[in-house]
Protein backbone atom coordinates (compact mmCIF):
# COMPACT_ATOMS: atom_id res chain seq x y z
CA UNK A 1 0.00 0.00 0.00
CA UNK A 2 1.34 3.71 -0.80
CA UNK A 3 1.11 6.66 1.06
CA UNK A 4 0.30 9.37 -1.25
CA UNK A 5 0.82 13.40 -0.71
CA UNK A 6 -2.15 15.09 -2.20
CA UNK A 7 -1.25 18.51 -2.81
CA UNK A 8 -4.19 20.76 -2.21
CA UNK A 9 -5.36 24.50 -1.92
CA UNK A 10 -8.59 26.77 -1.61
CA UNK A 11 -11.14 26.74 -4.67
CA UNK A 12 -10.27 22.97 -5.76
CA UNK A 13 -12.48 20.92 -8.08
CA UNK A 14 -14.49 18.77 -5.89
CA UNK A 15 -15.07 16.07 -7.82
CA UNK A 16 -11.74 15.89 -8.97
CA UNK A 17 -10.45 15.39 -5.47
CA UNK A 18 -13.64 13.49 -3.54
CA UNK A 19 -13.79 10.41 -6.41
CA UNK A 20 -9.94 9.70 -6.96
CA UNK A 21 -9.08 10.34 -2.91
CA UNK A 22 -12.19 7.92 -2.01
CA UNK A 23 -10.93 5.19 -4.78
CA UNK A 24 -7.15 5.72 -3.46
CA UNK A 25 -8.90 4.82 0.15
CA UNK A 26 -10.80 2.27 -1.05
CA UNK A 27 -7.95 0.09 -2.56
CA UNK A 28 -5.98 0.71 0.55
CA UNK A 29 -3.85 3.11 0.20
CA UNK A 30 -3.36 6.45 2.78
CA UNK A 31 -3.56 9.86 1.74
CA UNK A 32 -1.34 12.98 3.48
CA UNK A 33 -3.02 16.52 2.60
CA UNK A 34 0.09 19.21 2.14
CA UNK A 35 -0.93 22.73 1.50
CA UNK A 36 0.10 26.00 2.68
CA UNK A 37 -0.28 25.81 6.82
CA UNK A 38 -1.19 22.52 8.75
CA UNK A 39 -4.64 22.79 10.41
CA UNK A 40 -6.23 24.97 7.88
CA UNK A 41 -9.27 24.05 6.47
CA UNK A 42 -9.60 24.50 2.07
CA UNK A 43 -13.18 24.35 0.12
CA UNK A 44 -13.42 22.90 -2.86
CA UNK A 45 -15.38 25.60 -5.59
CA UNK A 46 -18.74 24.23 -6.64
CA UNK A 47 -19.68 22.11 -3.50
CA UNK A 48 -17.37 23.51 -0.71
CA UNK A 49 -15.53 20.26 0.22
CA UNK A 50 -13.95 21.17 3.39
CA UNK A 51 -10.31 19.50 3.46
CA UNK A 52 -8.23 19.89 6.76
CA UNK A 53 -4.24 19.83 5.85
CA UNK A 54 -1.95 17.85 7.51
CA UNK A 55 1.65 19.12 6.52
CA UNK A 56 2.44 22.54 5.89
CA UNK A 57 4.68 23.28 2.82
CA UNK A 58 7.96 23.81 4.66
CA UNK A 59 7.47 20.34 6.92
CA UNK A 60 7.49 17.91 3.94
CA UNK A 61 10.19 15.43 2.00
CA UNK A 62 9.64 13.98 -0.96
CA UNK A 63 11.14 10.36 1.16
CA UNK A 64 7.70 10.55 3.13
CA UNK A 65 5.61 9.15 0.04
CA UNK A 66 5.25 7.28 -2.03
CA UNK A 67 3.25 9.16 -4.56
CA UNK A 68 1.69 12.77 -5.15
CA UNK A 69 -2.07 13.40 -6.23
CA UNK A 70 -2.53 17.09 -7.51
CA UNK A 71 -6.39 18.01 -7.67
CA UNK A 72 -7.92 20.91 -10.29
CA UNK A 73 -9.51 23.68 -9.60
CA UNK A 74 -8.02 26.86 -8.70
CA UNK A 75 -6.08 25.01 -6.18
CA UNK A 76 -2.90 24.50 -8.32
CA UNK A 77 -2.23 28.21 -9.38
CA UNK A 78 -2.74 28.92 -5.17
CA UNK A 79 -0.07 26.36 -4.66
CA UNK A 80 2.26 27.66 -7.21
CA UNK A 81 2.55 30.67 -5.51
CA UNK A 82 4.41 28.80 -2.52
CA UNK A 83 8.06 28.15 -3.34
CA UNK A 84 8.30 25.51 -0.41
CA UNK A 85 5.23 23.47 -2.58
CA UNK A 86 7.34 24.11 -6.31
CA UNK A 87 10.48 22.72 -4.77
CA UNK A 88 9.14 19.74 -3.22
CA UNK A 89 7.10 19.17 -6.70
CA UNK A 90 10.05 19.00 -8.74
CA UNK A 91 11.71 17.44 -6.49
CA UNK A 92 8.79 14.54 -6.17
CA UNK A 93 8.98 14.83 -10.29
CA UNK A 94 12.32 14.24 -10.55
CA UNK A 95 12.57 11.28 -8.27
CA UNK A 96 10.60 9.35 -10.57
CA UNK A 97 7.93 8.35 -8.09
CA UNK A 98 4.12 8.57 -9.73
CA UNK A 99 3.21 11.98 -10.28
CA UNK A 100 -1.03 12.20 -10.56
CA UNK A 101 -2.30 15.51 -12.10
CA UNK A 102 -5.19 16.22 -13.38
CA UNK A 103 -6.65 19.12 -14.54
CA UNK A 104 -5.08 22.36 -14.03
CA UNK A 105 -2.56 20.64 -11.75
CA UNK A 106 -0.06 21.00 -14.66
CA UNK A 107 -0.07 25.27 -13.98
CA UNK A 108 1.77 23.61 -10.66
CA UNK A 109 4.32 21.46 -12.48
CA UNK A 110 4.87 24.32 -15.46
CA UNK A 111 6.36 26.54 -12.20
CA UNK A 112 8.54 23.26 -10.66
CA UNK A 113 9.64 23.49 -14.68
CA UNK A 114 9.30 19.70 -14.65
CA UNK A 115 7.06 19.31 -18.05
CA UNK A 116 9.68 19.77 -20.74
CA UNK A 117 9.56 17.19 -23.42
CA UNK A 118 6.76 14.67 -21.59
CA UNK A 119 3.18 14.45 -23.05
CA UNK A 120 0.90 15.91 -20.82
CA UNK A 121 -3.15 16.13 -20.51
CA UNK A 122 -4.68 19.12 -18.84
CA UNK A 123 -7.41 21.54 -18.91
CA UNK A 124 -8.18 23.06 -22.33
CA UNK A 125 -7.16 26.73 -21.24
CA UNK A 126 -3.72 25.61 -20.27
CA UNK A 127 -2.57 23.90 -23.31
CA UNK A 128 -0.66 27.11 -24.68
CA UNK A 129 0.98 27.01 -21.33
CA UNK A 130 1.55 23.40 -21.53
CA UNK A 131 3.25 23.66 -25.13
CA UNK A 132 5.04 27.24 -24.05
CA UNK A 133 6.80 25.17 -21.01
CA UNK A 134 8.21 22.56 -23.68
CA UNK A 135 5.02 20.15 -22.78
CA UNK A 136 3.78 18.32 -25.77
CA UNK A 137 -0.34 18.33 -24.99
CA UNK A 138 -1.93 14.89 -25.42
CA UNK A 139 -5.81 15.35 -26.15
CA UNK A 140 -6.77 12.68 -24.51
CA UNK A 141 -8.92 11.38 -20.74
CA UNK A 142 -5.06 10.11 -19.74
CA UNK A 143 -1.38 10.12 -20.63
CA UNK A 144 0.79 8.36 -19.44
CA UNK A 145 4.80 9.61 -19.47
CA UNK A 146 7.14 8.53 -17.11
CA UNK A 147 5.95 8.64 -13.48
CA UNK A 148 3.56 11.36 -14.67
CA UNK A 149 -0.21 10.35 -15.03
CA UNK A 150 -2.30 13.29 -16.04
CA UNK A 151 -5.97 13.74 -17.30
CA UNK A 152 -8.31 16.62 -19.25
CA UNK A 153 -10.88 17.58 -16.91
CA UNK A 154 -13.96 16.17 -14.60
CA UNK A 155 -15.13 13.90 -17.51
CA UNK A 156 -11.58 11.88 -17.24
CA UNK A 157 -12.00 10.99 -13.90
CA UNK A 158 -12.68 7.27 -14.09
CA UNK A 159 -10.19 6.68 -16.72
CA UNK A 160 -7.38 8.78 -14.45
CA UNK A 161 -8.24 6.73 -11.57
CA UNK A 162 -7.70 3.16 -13.06
CA UNK A 163 -4.56 4.54 -14.27
CA UNK A 164 -3.11 5.65 -11.12
CA UNK A 165 -4.03 2.56 -9.67
CA UNK A 166 -2.65 0.64 -11.47
CA UNK A 167 0.84 2.77 -11.57
CA UNK A 168 0.27 2.08 -7.38
CA UNK A 169 0.46 -1.73 -7.77
CA UNK B 1 -13.29 60.53 -24.97
CA UNK B 2 -12.59 56.50 -25.85
CA UNK B 3 -14.85 53.41 -25.68
CA UNK B 4 -13.88 50.73 -23.49
CA UNK B 5 -14.28 47.25 -24.23
CA UNK B 6 -13.75 45.32 -21.05
CA UNK B 7 -12.95 41.25 -21.46
CA UNK B 8 -14.76 39.86 -18.17
CA UNK B 9 -15.70 36.49 -17.02
CA UNK B 10 -17.25 34.60 -14.19
CA UNK B 11 -15.03 35.33 -11.04
CA UNK B 12 -13.53 38.28 -11.68
CA UNK B 13 -11.50 40.10 -9.50
CA UNK B 14 -13.82 42.68 -7.98
CA UNK B 15 -11.37 45.67 -7.06
CA UNK B 16 -9.53 44.91 -10.59
CA UNK B 17 -13.12 46.03 -12.59
CA UNK B 18 -14.74 48.17 -10.07
CA UNK B 19 -12.15 50.72 -9.41
CA UNK B 20 -10.59 51.18 -12.80
CA UNK B 21 -14.08 50.95 -14.42
CA UNK B 22 -15.38 54.23 -11.98
CA UNK B 23 -12.25 56.12 -12.70
CA UNK B 24 -13.27 55.50 -16.49
CA UNK B 25 -16.51 56.39 -16.61
CA UNK B 26 -15.32 59.02 -14.36
CA UNK B 27 -13.16 60.44 -16.62
CA UNK B 28 -15.69 60.61 -19.61
CA UNK B 29 -15.04 56.55 -21.28
CA UNK B 30 -18.03 54.64 -21.91
CA UNK B 31 -17.60 50.95 -21.20
CA UNK B 32 -18.86 48.06 -22.78
CA UNK B 33 -18.57 44.41 -21.38
CA UNK B 34 -17.71 41.60 -23.57
CA UNK B 35 -18.27 37.76 -22.62
CA UNK B 36 -19.82 34.30 -23.76
CA UNK B 37 -23.04 35.93 -23.93
CA UNK B 38 -25.21 39.03 -24.05
CA UNK B 39 -27.45 39.12 -21.13
CA UNK B 40 -25.44 37.25 -19.03
CA UNK B 41 -24.74 37.88 -15.44
CA UNK B 42 -21.26 37.25 -14.15
CA UNK B 43 -19.80 37.72 -10.52
CA UNK B 44 -16.68 38.49 -8.66
CA UNK B 45 -14.95 36.37 -6.84
CA UNK B 46 -14.90 38.27 -3.83
CA UNK B 47 -17.69 40.66 -2.97
CA UNK B 48 -19.93 38.81 -5.59
CA UNK B 49 -20.09 42.45 -7.87
CA UNK B 50 -22.51 41.54 -10.54
CA UNK B 51 -21.80 42.83 -14.18
CA UNK B 52 -23.77 42.52 -17.36
CA UNK B 53 -22.12 41.12 -20.49
CA UNK B 54 -23.56 43.48 -23.08
CA UNK B 55 -22.12 42.09 -26.59
CA UNK B 56 -21.24 38.31 -26.96
CA UNK B 57 -17.65 37.18 -28.07
CA UNK B 58 -18.82 36.18 -31.34
CA UNK B 59 -20.56 39.73 -32.23
CA UNK B 60 -17.45 42.12 -31.65
CA UNK B 61 -15.00 43.81 -33.64
CA UNK B 62 -11.32 45.44 -32.81
CA UNK B 63 -13.32 48.31 -35.49
CA UNK B 64 -15.50 48.76 -32.78
CA UNK B 65 -13.44 49.67 -29.48
CA UNK B 66 -10.38 52.16 -28.84
CA UNK B 67 -9.34 50.21 -25.81
CA UNK B 68 -9.56 47.26 -23.84
CA UNK B 69 -9.40 46.32 -20.04
CA UNK B 70 -9.15 43.00 -18.97
CA UNK B 71 -9.47 42.56 -15.10
CA UNK B 72 -8.00 39.88 -13.40
CA UNK B 73 -9.15 37.00 -10.51
CA UNK B 74 -10.22 33.73 -12.52
CA UNK B 75 -12.15 35.19 -15.40
CA UNK B 76 -9.02 35.26 -18.20
CA UNK B 77 -8.80 31.47 -17.63
CA UNK B 78 -12.37 31.19 -18.49
CA UNK B 79 -12.13 33.82 -20.67
CA UNK B 80 -9.28 32.32 -23.02
CA UNK B 81 -11.40 29.34 -23.48
CA UNK B 82 -13.23 31.00 -25.94
CA UNK B 83 -11.97 30.87 -29.52
CA UNK B 84 -13.76 34.40 -30.39
CA UNK B 85 -12.42 35.96 -27.45
CA UNK B 86 -8.39 34.75 -28.10
CA UNK B 87 -8.85 35.66 -31.92
CA UNK B 88 -10.56 39.33 -30.84
CA UNK B 89 -7.56 39.94 -28.02
CA UNK B 90 -4.83 38.84 -30.87
CA UNK B 91 -6.36 41.26 -33.24
CA UNK B 92 -6.71 43.92 -30.83
CA UNK B 93 -3.16 43.67 -29.57
CA UNK B 94 -1.87 43.90 -32.52
CA UNK B 95 -4.28 46.91 -34.02
CA UNK B 96 -1.72 48.87 -31.67
CA UNK B 97 -4.72 50.05 -29.34
CA UNK B 98 -4.58 50.53 -25.84
CA UNK B 99 -4.70 47.46 -23.88
CA UNK B 100 -5.00 47.26 -20.09
CA UNK B 101 -3.89 44.43 -18.51
CA UNK B 102 -3.91 43.69 -14.98
CA UNK B 103 -3.50 40.29 -12.23
CA UNK B 104 -4.46 37.18 -14.23
CA UNK B 105 -5.13 38.93 -17.27
CA UNK B 106 -1.72 38.27 -19.16
CA UNK B 107 -3.11 34.47 -19.05
CA UNK B 108 -5.14 35.41 -21.75
CA UNK B 109 -2.72 37.49 -23.81
CA UNK B 110 -0.54 34.31 -23.61
CA UNK B 111 -3.25 32.52 -25.07
CA UNK B 112 -3.46 34.86 -27.64
CA UNK B 113 0.21 34.85 -28.29
CA UNK B 114 0.75 38.41 -28.35
CA UNK B 115 3.10 38.56 -25.71
CA UNK B 116 6.49 38.08 -27.25
CA UNK B 117 9.37 39.99 -26.86
CA UNK B 118 6.82 42.48 -24.56
CA UNK B 119 7.68 43.68 -20.83
CA UNK B 120 4.59 42.93 -19.03
CA UNK B 121 3.64 43.11 -14.82
CA UNK B 122 1.15 40.17 -13.75
CA UNK B 123 0.01 38.09 -10.69
CA UNK B 124 3.19 36.17 -9.25
CA UNK B 125 1.64 32.67 -10.09
CA UNK B 126 1.65 33.28 -13.68
CA UNK B 127 5.64 34.64 -13.71
CA UNK B 128 6.91 31.69 -15.41
CA UNK B 129 3.96 31.32 -17.73
CA UNK B 130 4.63 34.76 -18.85
CA UNK B 131 8.58 33.96 -19.60
CA UNK B 132 7.54 30.34 -21.38
CA UNK B 133 5.85 32.71 -23.20
CA UNK B 134 8.94 34.78 -24.52
CA UNK B 135 7.84 37.48 -22.16
CA UNK B 136 9.85 39.52 -20.37
CA UNK B 137 8.32 39.91 -16.64
CA UNK B 138 8.53 43.37 -14.60
CA UNK B 139 8.10 43.22 -11.20
CA UNK B 140 7.07 46.79 -11.11
CA UNK B 141 3.36 48.30 -10.10
CA UNK B 142 2.79 49.41 -13.64
CA UNK B 143 4.74 48.64 -17.00
CA UNK B 144 3.76 50.08 -20.00
CA UNK B 145 5.48 48.52 -23.34
CA UNK B 146 3.82 49.96 -26.70
CA UNK B 147 0.51 49.82 -26.25
CA UNK B 148 -0.06 47.50 -23.40
CA UNK B 149 -0.20 48.23 -20.16
CA UNK B 150 -0.10 46.00 -17.53
CA UNK B 151 -0.23 45.86 -13.64
CA UNK B 152 0.37 42.95 -11.38
CA UNK B 153 -2.27 43.04 -8.80
CA UNK B 154 -4.55 44.54 -6.35
CA UNK B 155 -2.25 46.83 -4.48
CA UNK B 156 -1.25 48.33 -7.95
CA UNK B 157 -4.92 49.49 -9.20
CA UNK B 158 -3.71 53.19 -8.08
CA UNK B 159 -1.05 53.36 -10.64
CA UNK B 160 -2.82 51.00 -13.48
CA UNK B 161 -5.60 53.66 -13.73
CA UNK B 162 -3.42 56.72 -13.60
CA UNK B 163 -1.18 55.34 -16.63
CA UNK B 164 -4.23 53.74 -18.48
CA UNK B 165 -6.37 57.45 -18.22
CA UNK B 166 -2.68 59.43 -19.40
CA UNK B 167 -2.75 56.49 -22.56
CA UNK B 168 -6.50 57.61 -23.37
CA UNK B 169 -5.60 61.41 -23.18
Amino acid sequence: MSKIGVLIGPKFEDVEYTKPSQAFKDAGHELMHIGFKEGQVVEGKEEKTKVKIEKSAEDISTDDYDAIFIPGGCSPDKLRENESIVNFTKEFVESSKPVFAICHAPQLLITAKVIEGRNIAGWKSIIVDIENAGGNYVDKEVVEDGNIISSRGPDDIHAFIQRALKKLE
